[in-house]
């Protein structure tokens, strides 16, 4: 089989998947003509799957360490097979295979993050060092494969990693912002954790002073803390899952007229019918919050009598990773909250 | 509390919401000043919700019957509580509230269909009959309200009853699809059901003779029906659940330029790899199957790195009812398929 951009010929077992569903990856540490070999410095376990690690630690006595040792020898990859879950990981470039499409822009030693799970990433570990629990954390020496479609992003000098890892992680809302945001438009984000507010500093910069940019956030605290960054035109302190308050505070601040955009970033679920409200019948409403249920937005779209465009917010924007870490030199006090968030100082 | 348009105030739990999120509707039969009450003669149920409760009657014994008097008389409506969804209602006009805002147009006695998700229709069954497994209909006697802005259609006299109601609830994908697809296009539509042969029908007439239509489907039968239209330029006996095959399928018949357009009309669950991975990087996919799950679809185009579009379907396009009859009458094999698998003779 021809290395494939998905993957599929690092799949073991079953044969020819896609490598997130196999069971057991082919880990060679060596990078095919169209693959890319990062030597390993960090995984970042993902949350449900390191409480479970610790949890087994607790139950069985095995370490986490000789966990990770063990999973990673099994399948060829970090993914843990209670949770199913994996994580991402942190390196530096070894080799580029010569058909890689970023061959001419990546060279050995660049520092780059994964920005896909583990789950379906070929890893070889040489030796797992300290267990950092409370960024779950793992210091690891090894290999991992990337495919010719795999995402991965180049760190940043000027940011800490943690920044920067937390930009890339909620990187597609902005750009699709960025996207689809036109100028003397109402955009109306709800939710203003890190995804919302810089989906309130794209929204500013492609709406202008004409627009309009309106928030709305559950949480007083985070609601002054959008409301501080200077970007919104108002921050309604309301709980999304109110469709009655929020059509009432969308009205008023759009004197009827309703937004254009609305970019939910929700973390929470019953979101969906006041998202699909306070849209225009000729807006679109992007659906960012990964709470979001399907039926509930396409069913209470139907239900409301709304034609407007429901949008499932797609993670891969090309360019996310740098139009995120932009917008944040862009935007000094969006930094600055964003690496208070983070936990690293402010650059 | 005042009858409200979208019907807050027959939410019973929680109190107020809109009717799609509560779990428990008031269902008294007798319509307020701005309702509309309708002697409900047949249920059509969603198919993702059919197929379960199909499962669930094999799984523990309790006929498909008894699941449906319990769900109405525990929820006051009839949405599935494992899939979320609903479907559609059949009746005549029982009465009309003075303040309806269709007072002046419609009469007791007027043959109608609900254009929205039964769940959000308070309902109240009186007796249940025969269930029709093929249509997957079942045959009540009951009462439903219709809020000031439910939507609803007249049944039309050139079509029988259960041909309209077919076509009336799957009618937000073809008008959909008319609306978006273009000419020269390519087209897949994944399963070639109900839905999925009135986009075929629609695709066909928005790319023309330069464009493409395809149509993946696992059952061998409804696939040779499908090719039967004489619509499709291929029609693959394929299951959607199997992305490496797909893949194959549509890189060999658009000779690796894959689908502009990607319509998602499957009833089976993990078909969102495949319809992501199937699609162009500046395509669209169109979600319109109720088993589609927001996650599969978001993370896995992600993990794919495919920047593709990715929509979730509205139920409303206005005009979609009109849109829908008129593809049947301009596609009159089209029209016999669907009178077939709507158990009524052809018109």
């Amino acid at each position: 089989m021809n290395p494939h951009p998905f993957g599929l010929h690092r799949s073991l077992d079953p044969p020819g998947v896609l490598p997130q569903i196999a069971r057991r990856l082919d880990a060679t540490p060596r990078a095919l003509e169209n693959e890319l070999a990062i030597a390993v410095r960090a995984l970042s376990i993902d949350s449900a799957s390191f409480r479970q690690l610790r949890e087994a630690e607790v139950a069985t006595g095995e370490p986490i360490r000789d966990q990770i040792a063990r999973i990673v020898a099994e399948r060829g990859k970090m993914q843990n097979p209670v949770t199913g879950s994996g994580g991402m990981l942190l390196g530096e470039v070894l080799a580029v295979g010569p058909r890689h499409p970023a061959a001419d822009r990546v060279r050995a030693g660049d520092r780059v993050a994964s920005l896909v799970s583990l789950t379906l990433t070929p890893l070889h570990l040489e030796t797992i060092g300290d267990i950092h629990v409370e960024t779950e954390r793992v210091d690891v020496t090894g290999t991992a494969i990337l495919f010719e479609r795999t995402l991965f992003a180049r760190l940043p000098d000027d940011f800490p990693e943690a920044v920067a890892l937390a930009a890339f992680d909620v990187a597609g809302a902005p750009a699709t912002v960025l996207r689809d945001a036109r100028a003397g438009q109402t955009v109306l984000v709800i939710g203003t954790g890190k995804a919302g507010m810089l989906c309130l500093a794209a929204a500013r910069e492609k709406v202008g002073k004409h627009g309009l940019v309106l928030a709305v956030e559950p949480s007083v605290r985070a609601a002054d803390r959008a409301r501080a960054l200077g970007i919104a035109d108002g921050v309604f302190a309301i709980d999304a899952r109110d469709p009655v308050a929020m059509l009432a505070a969308v009205e008023s601040a759009t004197e009827g007229r309703m937004a254009d955009l609305v970019v939910n970033v929700a973390n929470a679920s019953g979101t969906e019918a006041a998202s699909v409200l306070c849209a225009r019948d000729d807006g679109l409403v992007l659906f960012f919050g990964m709470a979001t249920s399907f039926a509930a937005a396409a069913l209470g779209a139907e239900g409301l009598a709304k034609p407007t465009q429901l949008m499932i917010g797609n993670g891969f924007v090309p360019g996310h990773d740098e139009t995120a870490l932009d917008l944040l030199r862009r935007h000094p006090a969006l930094a600055a909250a964003f690496a208070a968030l983070s936990g690293s100082p402010a650059r």
